[in-house]
């Protein structure tokens, strides 16, 4: 039995899902949220409701914050009514919310001026995953603080991820939440292409599927090529530049926009005026990176993504 | 066996691979190329030289072409000295570079003049996958020319796609060719934001590869979703837009240029001011559609991805 | 002689200029900064120091904020310190510096509570125009406020243009910026293009200066055609289009990234994928707006630039 | 009186006023085209016809194409048909066409193999401008081409500019006409943006033109500032950078897609990554020169622009 006392503010559509979870499972929850309702439904469940953050803060041990914008959190955590200046030392504030990393940075900074610290654990999944327990988080906190709070995200999901100190979860979903919507708008755009084209969709399904178009560029190909440090060529820059001039050129005969495509076509020019032309398609990784002054990436030796 | 006499003009890194698993496997092959050694190498096979596409068009009934660009396929097909003037009636050629489209629908309309047809059959996966006979075929063509290109196929290669009519293999590789550019681009700005935010890189990847980001979406949450009509949200466009201005936030106060990232935020802010906020985040690809007078893309009903 | 005082928070490096002009031209002025040789020089001018808001606010009756963010400003007139809770009914809060048009409206807002009101005045030009009392101010103010404003920022400035009501002043300015920071990047592609082709710099910037590439089109072109409802053709959307596709192929060739160009030929491709290809190439504003549902301009009947 | 016999060949919608201008100003004129209604109205005018390149070749020294792509250029310039295989030694193809510069490459390499010689000069302004012989021409020819074919110019427009040696009139024009291309989209951008705000198009208009947005940039700042070697800001990449996040963030709040905006905003976030935010904005230009390692761009000391 675990026992902290937990706040929870932000019973949303997400959040009282997950406050929900806690309870079931056992933790002492102390609840707030503006809506009245959402509050009645914890309670009946088994939590206790709070009006007020002050006296939230000086009960609990661990105070969940689940709301939708830096402002709001800022708005709990600090000021004369807030969560740092009425906690006990010690108290962890762990956000769920997804804001700004450098709201978690100040955020932070203001925990350690009272001796309290904060875990950020953004969520990953749909709502229907909060329901049924399954959620993913991304964490970062300190050891220590990772084992405080470990039960309580496995009590509300089923994938825990410690990504580093204290603000790389948030960073960690900002990565992640790039891709995932960058892929959807990406399949957006092959999709209208193939649909021009006139090209049967389940057949172009079937293809998208089976090749490495399919992202395990980043399970397979990544990790023995670039981020091993190893670009001679499987398929080269230049090849893969002429390919998307061909795409781009069949798209603006068939009437096609496709912003992304141009944004990507013109990275590659990039690499090609910087003399990486004939380096393997991966190796775009270590160009963008150069131009940045970012230092490269690689994997350790010896990893493998399982 | 295989009674055809088959051509092969174009003998470089791809070509020579797969004329050579055609002639280990029995076909009887008569062969081309400006580099006598590739040649030689053939002969040495099995094959027959040939120093005039004229004389090989009368000796072959299947013709296969693996060349650099449209330029060199169509001074072979074309003209009095070419394939269509000199061979007989019912002849197929198949070409397997990657070229333009519209220059194998020029291709096919000739060949028609001839009472001839043309296969569209470009070359997925990578040079070594053509030597162990391992390569993808994306395949345009009639059911009756697929159906004798098919064995010549399967000797060269490992997963053979009948797309449709001619000019369908092309266009297919066009569209699959856009996603794996594309992902190697997005890969390569979600990896150099993670390194210039200090993330862990075996972290970032354990996140990236367990979770939608990964192109699980085209698998899974498209074909569930927008591709049968279905943008009840799960995640909205809306929080799409929103995540995509914390990246895009972030990436600037760390100076991390994220040029595909900052289109795919138009794109989505294109579809917010059409009203498309609150649908779910596959449904850009409807938004795109419409924007471009494009039919939106639907699976029939009980397409599953296997 | 003007017989308001007048506050003045914040003298930066644009800020000391403008408040040393008002000095000089006999204002009576109370300043305030973080920096005490700023203020000491001011002093020196003739101005009255104060270290606090809540006294400044209490003592003027127009308080110019030149502040670097909306943080800033928003911290000097909210709160119990600031000048809203301080200043007496009637007063004057007039913004020049450059901010969020969204922070300007909730300060418009909690100055109407106050029995207040709000002028955004922010600041064209260079440092080196508000030293010589040259700089250009875009006024979002009502007429009553902006008569009272306009001795101030005609001792301030040599052009003063009043856009509307309050909030207009900001958001003319990021349109006026958008424009002026997206010219230098096209100017730098451009350049970038004709070093690449080995271009003579003389004689390039002689044609661009010479026709109307030159920003003509906004005084001359776009007026008497979308501007006026005119789209019938002089350069088509078709035309524009193409040559985008030749300049593109040109610097893929000679590989020069061009961002920006690559964007554009979208924007014209989906101009043309809804049939407006054959329509005046200044009609993209239409398509533009029809795209995102946003009125199409117009100028009124009988407009000219002069 | 010119003693030269010139071919006019492509009588379209400006060539024929072109030809038209040639004609009436005493040229001896030969023309071609497939239209014989435009080809009777030179006539008539005056022009003999001309039915057959090799003739018209034979008979001609300065050989005018205006044809609508580098396909039909070349059709009529090369082969046994062609202009070069039938002209005599010394004969001009002056190409007014806009086409690829890479074929204009072609086309000289060939003429010289027969002792001959190309000028490319494409053409400015509109049709109208052509009727009344107010053309601008953008020519790329060696001295001796150049004298021999101005006085035709000066027949058919209003200015010429000599830009070098064959091949870079069409390279200028391409420079220049990406320059009018794209600001006609930023201008449709700015314009889109204004009317979301609810700003008044006429004093939009006026602010616009009144500032350095418009295009004094070229003519003012860029050859004082950058172009000379002079980087301290006036106004520097890290202020203009932060004008654009304001610009797209009141855009993303507004739902006005603008991806020209977001492109350049990228493009000033890897000149910061380069650690050139504090040089002036004018300085992108070198920064991307640098990063595509192109030469930057210098006026010669002492030029100016007029």
């Amino acid at each position: 039995m675990n026992t902290e006392n937990i706040g929870f503010i932000g019973l949303g559509r997400m959040g009282k899902s997950m406050a929900s979870n806690l309870v079931k499972k056992g933790f002492r929850l102390m609840v707030m949220d503006l809506n009245p309702r959402a509050v009645t439904d914890l309670v009946r469940l088994g939590a206790r409701a709070s009006g007020d953050v002050a006296q939230l803060a000086r009960d609990c041990t661990i105070v969940i914050t689940m709301l939708p914008t830096s402002v709001e959190v800022e708005s709990v955590a600090l000021g004369a009514d807030g969560i740092f200046a009425n906690a006990i030392a010690g108290t962890v504030l762990m956000d769920m919310s997804t804001i700004a990393p450098v709201a978690t940075d100040r955020l932070q900074q203001e925990a350690i001026r009272h001796g309290m610290s904060v875990v950020d654990a953004p969520v990953g999944r749909l709502a229907e995953h909060a329901d049924r327990a399954e959620s993913l988080f991304m964490v970062g906190a300190s050891d220590a603080d990772f084992a405080r709070v470990k039960p309580l995200l496995d009590a509300m999901g089923s994938t825990v991820y410690h990504c580093g100190a204290v603000g790389t979860g948030g960073r960690t979903k900002l990565v992640n939440n790039y891709v995932a919507v960058t892929l959807c708008q990406v399949n957006a755009e092959a999709l209208a292409l193939s649909q021009r084209f006139g090209l049967d969709l389940a057949s172009t399904l079937k293809v998208l599927l089976g090749t490495s178009a399919n992202n395990g560029q980043l399970r397979l190909n990544f990790p023995n090529k670039v981020l091993a440090g190893d670009t001679t060529p499987g398929f080269t820059i230049d090849l893969a530049h002429k390919d998307m001039s061909l795409v781009l050129a069949a798209a603006h005969a068939a009437k096609v926009p496709m912003p992304v495509a141009a944004a990507v076509h013109e990275s590659f020019s990039a690499a090609r005026a910087n003399a990486c032309g004939s380096i393997d398609f991966s190796g775009i990784a270590d160009v963008i990176c150069d131009l940045a002054r970012i230092e490269r990436a690689r994997t350790p030796s010896g990893w493998s993504p399982d």
